[in-house]
């Protein structure tokens, strides 16, 4: 299994619309790369003011997912609740 | 919910156990603050070479955790895996 983490650095002067995130850009995301769900986190101390974290099959079904038409809907939803540039992780889950 | 995520930066020069980590450290930090498990990550592309994601009940029942005796433990065990200074993240769990 894949966990493909967005996390969202605090930056100086950048908003983040928390409700909107949860509420609509998450689930379009969800429902463009054809997932259950997906964990959102609201940061309350350290780097990050948001992440989320997707899970896949694996680096062949997220390539598939994220290469899927929708995605080109999901990118251009960002700005509906950041300016902040994400940074992308993409892990195996061990355990 | 309280997402506990701890992150280890790709550091040049360092070397990280991802065996030990997932078999030893973390189920040593499990047992030490009451948890039922946690989620491992090891990285495959991006900025970090490892992860762990503690949940707990709210900030309180963290704060007690980590302040519980075996916290030391967990602490002194750290060199027996990585010399990479980790980023914690707390964070609410929204969804």
């Amino acid at each position: 299994m894949i966990r493909l983490s967005v996390l969202y650095p605090v930056t100086e002067g950048a908003t983040f619309d928390h409700d909107y995130y949860a509420s609509s850009h998450v689930p379009l995301a969800v429902k463009a790369w054809g997932l259950e769900g997906a964990d959102i986190d609201k940061g309350v101390n350290g780097p990050y003011v948001a992440a989320v974290h997707f899970t896949f099959d694996s680096m062949e079904a997220m390539g598939a997912a994220l290469g899927a038409p929708g995605t080109a809907e999901v990118m251009a939803d960002v700005p509906n609740y950041t300016t902040i540039q994400p940074v992308m992780q993409t892990s195996e889950i061990v355990a």
